[in-house]
């Protein structure tokens, strides 16, 4: 929503207080090619750089880990360092059932220059029984460990948790699920507890909830829950009052009508974000029936 | 947190909304004895008078039925008219565990006058087994027919849900159970999702989750994950967008880091609520160390 464009200020502090945590993983921003796009337009979390990286874990005790998001099409396997010469750890590959192939070719291609991989199998609640059956199956003879289950639209409830984890498990034996929600309907944290009970280990979560549109699962509320002495709450409170409220003058991500709307029609937000960044924001009834009358 | 001070035409535009939206009951506010609270100091709907709810309700097709909030001890039993004389109902009489005879006394004084009567057990997440056992067997033992469930703190996970239903269900044998949440872990809705699947059918929502502190289940995700075709979405976003989203520039509801710090906490809001009443609002560190400070 600002265009990958934070200061180093923040992203320091995010990673301390997230490193002071206990918190497993920090996903930094995605991984693209310097060709890929214009240094003027977007801010550095959209390449992820290794001088980039290098100005953030300089001088911490790390023992956090690092990941990004590789975008298919936007980085040259070339260009991605081996690990031994990174300060990444994990590369995650998000795509969609028809990218599959291809996503597994560039997880492949990270395993084997020494990162942890996932891939994140997107906006599942618009895919057929069958589609996403052949896309599981794919993903079961991949090397790839990880696998996400991602509700790209905040459009599931917790029982469509409990049905696509049993359907993960069973297509992709050995391997470990992941969960990525979004909060539209205001149930990510819920659906990311129901995920835990379902045997799903890897969570995505953000500080405050911050995301895209509706945002996600809130880090504060689901490292609370764990109550896993390895975790502390208290870095996550600082730096929320430090470096995340401010933001919210700024940007809104959270529970808006528009977003309740495309999450319960189980659509894309890019219209919501598009009405709530118009004027004509608060008119929300007018949103409502333009979506609504789209579907009738 | 307006002090009931709401004007004729927000009361006249919600009444029409929900009754047009099919929601079986709106709750209008508390009922009290005019001795009780001066109106000068408190809006009408701390009463809910005769003349009150007639302002209100004149001139609509009513279907909706209308319920109060009985307070024990601010209301004089005398003070409340024989059902057939009034626009009300139902009254429902919320009670600590050890007020459980008293609220059973008036709810059965209020059944006799012909009124649906409910009692809403408050803060049972800070009650031994024991007390609310004998509180549940007392409930038991009544003619009121509607027992509810209520989270008064935020601080209930689904799987706590779970085994509140199945133990006031078995203790109260015949009686229907409702639920009341609040979201101060972004849990209301969820909670009352997993409270449905429970077998508990009385559900208490309200509009864009406007309520005291966190706020409590939003009333347009509850009705769109309901998908009865007798419940209609649009009035409800209409009245949000007239009425309920003009509020948020006055009074702050819903997800706040003091709101959900008291729900982790098992603790009444009450600290949470002056915090954000304060100049010191964003200082969320500060009011996190007072609070986990207090229970070390």
């Amino acid at each position: 929503m600002n265009k990958w464009r934070f200061d180093d200020k923040f992203v320091q502090a995010v990673y301390r207080a997230l490193n002071e945590a206990g918190v497993d993983y920090m996903e930094i921003g995605y991984l693209s090619s310097e060709s890929a796009f214009s240094r003027e337009e977007v801010g550095p979390w959209r390449f992820c750089g290794e001088a980039d990286l290098q100005r953030i874990v300089e001088g911490v005790d790390k023992k956090i880990k690092l990941s990004a998001m590789a975008d298919i099409g936007r980085i040259e396997p070339d260009d991605i360092l081996p690990q031994s010469e990174s300060a990444l750890d994990m590369v995650r590959v998000a795509c969609y059932v028809h990218q599959v192939d291809k996503a597994v070719e560039l997880a492949h291609h990270c395993q084997d220059k020494g990162y942890e991989t996932t891939i994140n199998l997107m906006a599942v609640s618009t895919v057929g029984p069958r589609d996403l059956n052949e896309a599981l199956d794919d993903l079961a003879k991949s090397r790839v460990p990880i696998i996400y289950l991602v509700d790209s639209f905040g459009a599931f409830y917790s029982e469509d948790i409990e049905v696509l984890a049993k359907q993960y498990m069973e297509r992709l034996p050995g391997k470990t699920i992941g969960i990525h929600a979004h909060n539209n309907q205001q149930l990510a944290f819920a659906n990311t507890i129901s995920s835990i009970i379902c045997g799903i280990n890897y969570l995505d979560a953000t500080l405050y909830g911050i995301g895209r549109g509706a945002g996600n699962c809130p880090l504060e509320l689901l490292i609370s829950f764990l109550k896993n002495p390895k975790f502390k709450v208290r870095p996550l409170i600082k730096v929320i009052e430090e470096e995340i409220l401010p933001w919210r003058e700024k940007i809104d991500w959270g529970y808006f009508v528009p977003y309740m709307v495309t999450g319960v029609m189980n659509q894309h937000p890019r219209t919501a974000m598009a009405h709530m960044e118009s004027e004509r924001k608060d008119k929300v009834l007018e949103f409502y029936d333009q979506v609504t009358s789209t579907m009738a």
